[in-house]
């Protein structure tokens, strides 16, 4: 098989050629090398690449296969980890020059269920600065660049997931999710994010970020590899006291029940608040398409929607500046000047705002709830724009100049908020062949209807088979 | 029967006596109304009496005795709540002359379940403002007063419901608990209060202090009166979504299963802090008795111990700034001046010092937790001082001179941070006659064994069959 032919293969696709023997884990690895040389000058990525590494394990991969046993669907694929999900002697950046000789001495929960589901691990992905950031953009390490056309961001904070898989570099990638940093890039460059629900999947051996917004979540190229993926990451860990002690069903099992009988609601604030008329248009046009499946779609109204950034930046703005404080006071000097901005601000946040936002956080929870009860899924844009070029601190759009932080976040910060389950599958093209998200989120703990919609989107559609220029 | 007699029955004894139509629910609560006449002028322990509504409640449940109806073991018995509790057409002061005209709508949980099981309201109790504040002083509505020694403090917060119980103005009181606001009072009157697991009691339409730390409970003469209460009041409530969805045992029915097989634990951390000879001797010889019983009692070690009470106050300042800020804001010239102190010094917490004593906190109860999987109860003292007068910020021992505020949370607040259970229960005097209380906390969710715990030792003992002069 052509090697650029496999790296443009879904997880499910390939695992059914280890499986018949038609191509095997070195190969694979080998393909997918080959490929990340060639593209990573433009792409960047990659913070720390691991040849030698995926290389063994493909070929303890394929000694396994010759002794008859296949771990599962992820046996011999390729994937990469967002540079701060600990690996076992792996050096973990988290996206900074300050840690760029820091290597962790144990593997964080997905990590190591990957490795033990077979996944080959090829190396350690680029992303904004300690994950505090929605472009994509990293002085340290260089900026992110889109697949669909390098001039322009990835959107962030894990950039190099969604650039890695939409090129043809990794099968799947794993990101972090505070405000949307694995729903964002994966709209922004094309692919499918999934956010599962908080609780869902360990975030033991990751680097916080904002502890109660932080989720763990997959960037794949069809929403069957989220699933795949999620069989294999989902599930209470006692090392992470946070996760939930409830069942995990088969996501792909549920995947082909379709969208018939589902209600979506459609929050009638997401369509007055800003958005790019090309987003607004493939979204409107993706949620007509949900109807003609099966589903019943309505409006719906979540008025306190708009509170969400508020709350949600209160919120983040305090954790992350208690988890970095010492950083802050020691090394401030180092970080991008943008986040540490951010950071030092959160040293002003007072605790009754805090708690505050908490209170409002609790509402903000009921009232989507409620939506919840109406309604089965809510859809709408993932971000309100396409990937634009970096430096910009502002877009313009018909409402008026909006700042990026908080713009870009404003879809996807409510499920951080909330810790529903929310996904983004691609839904069209902008004039310039940028790609559109379409979100759709779903009760907390019912990933399997999140999933089996977003899958039936996608199956009727062909957006997600286009391949970017690169 | 002699009136004076029926104030100092227990709740159990008095409702023997009414099943067996000995005395009447009218003759039980005219003989405490009376009472409550005669001393109210020396101890000041109501804010407001509710003389004709308890009457016409005290008819209407005899003619339901009369037709055969006793709703339990709390059917004709009368008792008071601190006045943060929302009753229906009772004003609610919470202390302070601010909200003196404050009439609730709504009647608080607690207030409900205990109307439904028959118990009869007197009134509403005295409290240290806004409950803030362990000695039981108020500016506003007159300091409460020690029925075995009236020119001292009662404790606080829930001070009028120590003293009422104690002084035989009521059979029991309800009281909440911050920081020890149920079990301080409860030691320094001699009464048994108890401080149930966080989640256990509704506390809805109650007025909050410090939500993460605050709990309901009730002051009692006897632990099986205790017992009593808590089977009309524990367990699940829709309207407060901090309760726990586990069920309740039935509380006096494992009264007597006696302390043989238990292993107590006393942290070596109680008695290397600063306590009072009096008290300290008292505790001692109480834990000797817990094993002349049939306890295994041995030293055990809580090395976070000392940093309770710093993360605890963290945490209450700030909440309870949150909830007062507008009323420090607009009114805070009417307040007591010291509650008026520590409300303000709250607005100067920051956010990420309130996170950093959540975390702190999550450390301590898991240190809290293993040492109970060590041992089943922790047993020392409830407050390291006897009563003493009020107007006092310090008072002098062998160690140095003690803030009453905060020593005298020493021993309690470690079980608001915990959210373990907790008891006070009388186990002997001061020179000067004073009483002193043995505190016993358990694993959370398992009251059954705090409370069996207490009872044994109680039931062996003489200190709560004394009466106080008045």
């Amino acid at each position: 098989m052509n090697p650029s032919e496999i790296c443009h293969l879904s997880a499910s696709q390939l695992s059914g050629l280890v499986r018949q023997r038609e191509v095997s884990p070195v190969e694979i690895v080998k393909a997918h090398l080959t490929r990340i040389d060639s593209l990573e000058p433009g792409l960047n990525s990659f913070i720390t690449l691991l040849p030698e590494q995926a290389l063994a394990q493909a070929q303890a991969s394929e000694r396994e296969i010759g002794a008859g046993r296949i771990r599962g669907p992820l046996h011999g694929i390729p994937f990469g980890l967002k540079d701060l999900f600990y690996v076992n002697g792996v050096r973990s950046t988290g996206g900074t020059r300050i840690f760029e000789n820091f290597v962790p001495a144990t593997d964080s929960a997905v990590a190591s269920r990957l490795r033990n589901g077979g996944a080959i691990l090829l190396g350690m992905l680029n992303l904004h600065p300690l994950a505090y950031g929605p472009t994509g953009e990293n002085r340290d390490y260089g900026d992110m660049h889109n697949p669909w056309d390098p001039r322009r961001i990835t959107g962030g904070s894990s950039g190099g997931s969604g650039s890695a898989v939409a090129s043809g570099e990794c099968t799947f990638a794993l990101g972090t999710d505070t405000g949307g940093s694995v729903r964002i890039p994966g709209a922004m460059c094309g692919v499918v994010g999934f956010k599962p629900t908080y609780g869902r999947v360990s975030r033991y051996g990751i680097v916080p970020l904002a502890w109660s917004l932080d989720h763990v979540g997959p960037l794949c190229r069809t929403v069957e590899d989220c699933a795949l993926v999620m069989n294999v990451i989902a599930g209470p860990d006692p090392k992470d006291p946070t996760t939930a002690r409830l069942p995990v069903s088969d996501y792909r099992e549920t995947l082909n029940r379709g969208l018939r009988n589902l209600r979506v609601g459609v929050p009638k604030e997401y369509f007055e608040a800003p958005v790019d008329p090309a987003v607004k248009g493939a979204v409107e046009r993706a949620i007509g398409k949900l109807g003609e499946l099966g589903a019943a779609v309505s409006e719906v109204s979540w008025p306190l929607l708009r509170y969400g950034q508020a709350i949600a930046s209160t919120l983040q703005m305090a954790e992350a500046t208690t988890f970095y404080k010492k950083l802050i006071q020691t090394q401030g000097n180092r970080l991008d000047p943008v986040v540490r901005v951010r950071l030092e601000a959160g040293l002003f946040i007072s605790a009754t705002d805090y708690i505050q936002a908490q209170r409002a956080r609790a509402l903000f929870y009921h009232q989507g709830l409620g939506l919840l009860g109406e309604v089965d899924l809510l859809a709408g844009p993932t971000v309100p724009v396409t990937a634009f070029e970096p430096g910009q601190s502002e877009i313009e759009v018909e409402q008026g100049r909006m700042k990026v932080i908080p713009w870009l976040m404003q879809y996807t910060r409510p499920f951080n908020l909330t810790g529903f389950p929310a996904i983004t599958v691609p839904c069209g093209f902008s004039r310039e062949g940028l790609p559109v998200g379409l979100q759709l989120a779903g009760r907390p703990f019912e990933e399997a209807t999140v999933l089996l919609a977003a899958h039936a989107y996608e199956q009727s559609t062909e957006w997600h088979q286009k391949r970017p220029p690169v």
